[in-house]
């Protein structure tokens, strides 16, 4: 259905510089530009009400929302939300559900400007991000990466799906130490958006960008699609959130597989030239986080998971062809 | 919950210059202003999969979206729709919904920038709605009725409300011509924003605008309490579509009801100074429509009507209390 969208002509119209299929959409204004990207959040699809605390839906939702703003490198702005409340679910809830979100939004420094609610069969939640540049060129897209470029990751990966793994089955986190279990259950419920460090990423030379929502092998595969280009990721090169390994190893996986198809981390997938990598390592550090070269742009298509497993090489799924 | 989104701070921000509470949000950049309106439409709540075709929900929902921005007086630019698949919906039905939304976007002016398509427990999609004008002070909220304007509302109400009745129960439209009865169930599958109309208010010195999606009753309680003052609204001025006595006498009910409580008529109901009248009146008429004065704006607080049947004010519901 996506595809077909796209067929449809979503995307394409005056004012309009970059439709759907990138991380947001793009117009521009006078001159400045705005990257806007909904996004829809339900109840056992996305999360489930069942294990999830209220107000952590809230703030986890505008998380990834905010998330595809980070990946543009857009200064975020304002936030609009749509609720989807079920019959079942009391005005407390539904009032922690929004606390999570006015939380979320004073920590990130946006506005919430508007919403909509109404009943719903399920709890649901439509996010609707916009973000600012002073030009459609200061956005980074998916499009951009060139051969001989490097491929960086911003953090750690592998947490969120370690987080989910030991919620639903806490006997894997035995070998923990609980500040470490806490860190990996919080990296599942409370993930927080890249800004700043997208930001520095747009403005030292990022090619192409995109946020890890889907697992590294997947939101990569979509990078080299849209540049046209091969991606080849040293499995051994992935930073890996602390406790990956011990989670992975109780519950008989490769910590690789949780890192490549795991999804949900929020960091931030890159593309830089090579002479720029220096530069970009500082300015990613500046805004708090690490940057690691996990792999690199060649001429071709699709993506390739080198130094892989079997196990952890097939998790990533068909989308790894690209 | 709406008021407490209010309460939490929503819509409270730099470049924000309203929020939450109007028909559209809006924002400033660089003196221009942008609307911003987000709505719901889920299956079983504001329409039924089961008698509804398709493409008319897309059209639908997006017509719904696209109203609250003809209420601001703002010109359309871009909508992003969040769509939710249950599983027993096929590929064919979803671009149907989809070609509905593309139809109706290419027919109001408006780009399809951006979306995101996930799976839902039934159909649900999320509208999100940009519009644009050169100055706040062109996009009109709810908020300044003075004592003195007069009430105007644009084209004809109560047939969205029929339309829906003789869909149910075609037997209420026995008495109709076979032209009348298609006209008023179109009235309800496949309204139409008043784009244009909403512009030729806004110029012609609106003071307060809304769009009917919960009749006029309801609505217009709306202006008045965001205005503080009293509307007064005569029943036996209401304009109502062809057909819609015939179906109320059919059903047993006050054709007036179904104007003041049907809702879903999605014309736009203003206060204009009563110097301004017959200019607003001839500019509506140019944007090729009927305006209509209706009653009188008050010092005071809520919604009156005049000349109803008891039937006609009750059905008007609490919200007649303002």
């Amino acid at each position: 259905v996506r595809e077909r969208l796209r067929a449809a002509g979503v995307g394409q119209g005056p004012g309009v510089a970059l439709g759907s299929g990138d991380d947001a959409a793009i117009t521009l204004h006078d001159g400045r530009a705005a990257a806007t990207s909904v996004d829809a959040f339900v109840d056992g699809i996305h999360f489930r009400r069942s294990t999830a605390p209220a107000a952590s839906i809230g703030r986890k939702a505008l998380a990834g929302a905010l998330s595809d703003l980070a990946a543009m490198g857009a200064e975020p702005g304002e936030v609009y939300v749509v609720l989807g409340i079920p019959v079942d679910m009391d005005e407390a809830a539904c009032l922690e559900v929004l606390g999570g979100i006015v939380e979320g939004a004073a920590d990130w420094g946006v506005t919430l400007a508007g919403g909509d609610v109404t009943r719903a069969p399920v709890l649901l939640l439509a996010m609707t991000a916009v973000g600012y540049a002073d030009s459609p060129t200061d956005l980074i897209t998916r499009s951009g990466a060139s051969a001989g470029d490097v491929v960086v990751v911003t953090g750690e990966l592998g947490g969120a799906a370690a987080g989910l793994m030991i919620l639903d089955r806490p006997e894997l986190g035995a070998g923990l130490a609980p500040q470490i279990a806490d860190a990996l259950r919080r990296r599942h419920l409370e993930p927080a958006p890249r800004l700043a460090v997208g930001r520095a990423l747009a403005g030292h030379r990022a090619r192409a960008m995109i946020d890890i929502s889907d697992g590294i092998a997947g939101d990569g595969a979509h990078i080299a699609a849209a540049s046209g280009v091969l991606l080849e990721i040293d499995a051994s090169e992935l930073p890996l959130d602390a406790g990956v390994a011990s989670v992975a190893e109780s519950a008989g996986l490769d910590p690789v597989e949780l890192a490549l198809g795991g999804g949900e981390d929020y960091e931030l997938l890159a593309c830089v030239p090579s002479d720029g990598l220096e530069a970009a390592t500082a300015a990613v550090a500046d805004a708090g986080c690490r940057l690691t070269a996990i792999g690199t742009v060649g001429p071709g298509a699709g993506l390739e998971i080198l130094n892989a497993t079997e196990a952890a090489g097939s998790s990533a799924g068909f989308d790894q062809l690209g």
